[in-house]
């Protein structure tokens, strides 16, 4: 940092800032990331002077940054979309695969004036709004109507954007899984409103119990919080469970008989792992029972950020918010509207992701040949850290479903608790911090996720590529093992 | 829109959401939009039923949407970075210039794995960074640190980062120019701040007088407003002003006598018509006065909208952000990494334009051909409207010095003022919609951007293509007379 004098000898201080900006914590990002960053920073100046030679970051759901390859069909599209005086040239044809190039003209079409440089309507392209809304017609067999699309930089402006329209004050609530992607915490304490936890139960795979939900909002009721909105992360972040049908009707019930928003994080729609699950969008089920706009107020977030494409990069995503009156709409309208229109290109991809080739298309090979090994490699990763996470003394893990991560349980000896402490850290933070410096994994302590009291965990995504694997067991078992007998009591 | 039942049949109502919501306003997206929307699609479907055959769009600064084509060199750097396998192809050679194609080398290696599909570094790409900082380096003569820099996606979300940062509820004060571009007043209205008004002086062609800054700053202390902070726009929008370097002094030797930090919106900086007047940054200003980190709090907003490349769509840009304390620092780089980062396409176009093609390099005389063809047509067209306007009776208009705008005032007849006030409309939105009703043509009422109360305005922005130019002021002359004549006193 350059500024390295005092914090009193300027005008503006970490005292006199807006205090919600002080509260609000967001660990994917936090500490362990800093030290990660030194270490690396080390290893780059002095090589050899950790025990490992490189830093393996499974801290955060960024698939591409660990190897990952995009897929061809969606690089081609944004390429030519980018440069469209390319289109009509020789060579072209030969560079790119023949519907990349008409799918471009496609969606060049339904961009007025043909300028992918130009700020869009402040949903998004309308054209490439009707692309995802038929996809996710495709997807759920229900009507979807482009005018309840509103794309975003991402999930996380849209994530914010509702709660800047739910939060008035830190009267009003709104519930959280526990553990959470913590987005929704930093969002809520940005906004100056309550989080409301309701847990997850660890024991049965983490699963969402209604009955927790209303026990937790009742209390809050109780302490004269007015409770807005439930969020659902499905598949769950940093859980990695896949709802079942049966127990989304209960949400979805529940929600319109308190008259709850329910905020749907789908982001991880496309990573379901195991065969006995299947994800479904929380409006399919809405619809399913029959409940239509005026019987729930629903949003759903979508990213391309993962799924099997992870464009963390291109900040592209899109919420589809259904059962609001006209004159809230207009308010929701007004908020995209300050912030012109999200970027171009990641309208484009998350118009693509909704709609990617079909068979018969020139691409269709290629797509799915890609598509199907990341799927299907996230799967064998998934099931081996599980597995060797479950081998460790004291650990247990709960199957990824879905999702990118793992979310492991890990009972700590008393010793290890005192030492933490002894420290001034969460004992999983003290865990986490040894296990980087001991080898170069970073994950990140349950502590930025919350948990239930006296319990501890760490996040672990499965996205490092498969050869390194091996290498990630062999460290964690050989530090886990240490690490115990350290501070067995 | 969908949702057509009454608002109270909902849980959430225009009633109980967040007051900020509702009250914030942004006229350049408002209602005289909507009204152009409606008409566009009555054009589209029953064309000759109106006295035009197309909408103009002059309510926003968005180039491209009104036929300005992109930089080459810039869109063949971005289609190479979204598709790097075709970089070795023999006939990437045939299509892309070579430096573009170096240049693209330049940047993936700049980013960690080659990963633009990967989320970044939350300020950015280190490398792009350094670009940057090097970029205004070379600009101001004075070092830039790149890690000053945090990019965004434009300069709108920057914006917000800072009022986020400084309001701690209506108690807090930032200073704006009146007239002013409204993304301030949205933003201060989100945070639950409080906008100080300060005048700019229409008469000596909307300057900016420090006196008056400080008796709004006065005037604010004395009703226990804690002012946090002066924003200046420069060149100015929507008043079109470029400042001087003297004037400019003055302005930050005030920001340091008073504590104030200095919000410069620097975003018009390539838009400068005049020969007599030349951009200088604050930063530069500050330096030259001596005044280092701990002298002067300065934040300058900068975006890849605007400029002589205009590119919109793209979100791009970035703060440079100087003399905060290492505390106050780590809260914005907080903020920026609850978002994780802005869009990568956006952040390689923000240090394309810091660092353009140079003399020598392949594309350089392209570039600069369609750099200087785009900024001598913009002074063109500014001069032929503002001759055009100033014309009209009734209206007087100052010089668009630079960046992309005029603001007319339009001294209107009692009659038409009462005729307003009886359908309950500001006067100069009355004009406006009239306008758009009878010739297609686009502007934005003054009231949406403030202005000495019993004054009225519009702005209306220089960048419809110049084929279009005669157009519009043989419109708007007839429409202005017409108008005149009907409510004549």
């Amino acid at each position: 940092m350059a500024s390295s004098s005092s914090d009193s000898s300027f005008p503006v201080t970490a005292s006199n800032i807006n205090p919600k900006v002080v509260k609000c914590e967001y660990a994917v990002r936090g500490e362990i990331v800093t030290l990660a960053q030194k270490l690396q920073e080390s290893l780059n100046a002095n090589p050899g002077s950790h025990p490992f030679d490189e830093i393996l970051y499974c801290n955060i759901g960024n698939p591409q940054s660990l190897g990952q390859k995009p897929i061809t069909f969606f690089r081609e599209v944004l390429a030519l979309s980018d440069h469209p005086d390319i289109l009509d040239r020789a060579e072209t044809q030969g560079l790119f695969s023949a519907d990349s190039i008409k799918r471009a003209q496609t969606i060049l079409s339904q961009i007025p004036g043909r300028a992918t440089g130009a700020y869009s309507h402040s949903q998004g392209v309308k054209g490439l709004r009707d692309a995802i809304a038929a996809g996710i017609e495709a997807r759920d067999g229900f009507p979807a109507d482009p005018n309840d699309i509103f794309l975003t930089d991402g999930a996380s402006p849209a994530v914010h954007t509702m709660m800047q329209l739910l939060i008035r004050s830190e009267n009003d609530g709104i519930l959280c899984p526990i553990p959470q992607y913590p987005l929704y915490s930093a969002s809520i304490a940005l906004h100056g409103g309550t989080l409301v936890p309701y847990y997850l139960d660890e024991a049965s795979g983490w699963g969402l119990e209604v009955s927790e939900v209303k026990k937790q909002l009742e209390d809050a009721k109780s302490k004269g919080i007015s409770v807005r909105a439930l969020v659902v992360i499905n598949p769950g972040n940093p859980t990695g469970q896949v709802l079942s049908e049966e127990n989304q009707r209960e949400i979805v019930k529940f929600c319109k008989q308190e008259g709850l928003v329910l905020l749907a994080d789908e982001v991880y729609q496309e990573n379901v792992y195991v065969p006995e699950k299947k994800f479904h969008s929380f409006k399919k089920v809405a619809r399913s029972l029959g409940y239509g706009e005026s019987d729930i107020t629903l949003v759903s977030f979508q990213s391309v950020s993962k799924g099997y494409h992870g464009e963390c990069g291109k900040r592209g995503g899109y919420m589809e918010v259904t059962g609001f009156s006209a004159e809230v709409r207009e308010q929701v309208y007004k908020l995209a509207s300050v912030n012109l229109c999200s970027n171009i290109s990641g309208q484009i991809l998350s118009s693509l992701v909704m709609s990617p080739p079909k068979v018969g298309d020139e691409s269709y090979e290629l797509y799915k040949a890609e598509r199907d090994a990341i799927l299907s490699s996230l799967t064998r990763r998934a099931k081996t850290l599980e597995d060797a996470l479950n081998k460790l003394e004291g650990v247990s893990c709960n199957k990824a479903e879905g999702a990118m991560y793992l979310f492991p349980r890990i009972r700590l000896p008393e010793k290890a608790i005192k030492a933490a402490e002894a420290v001034n850290k969460a004992p999983d933070a003290f865990y986490c911090a040894r296990l980087l410096n001991a080898t170069g994994v970073v994950v990140v302590p349950g502590s930025g996720f919350g948990q239930v009291p006296g319990t501890w965990h760490f996040r672990c995504t499965i996205l490092p590529q498969e050869d390194k694997i091996p290498a990630i067991v062999s460290r964690l078992t050989a530090f886990h093992e240490k690490f115990i007998d350290e501070f067995r009591d």
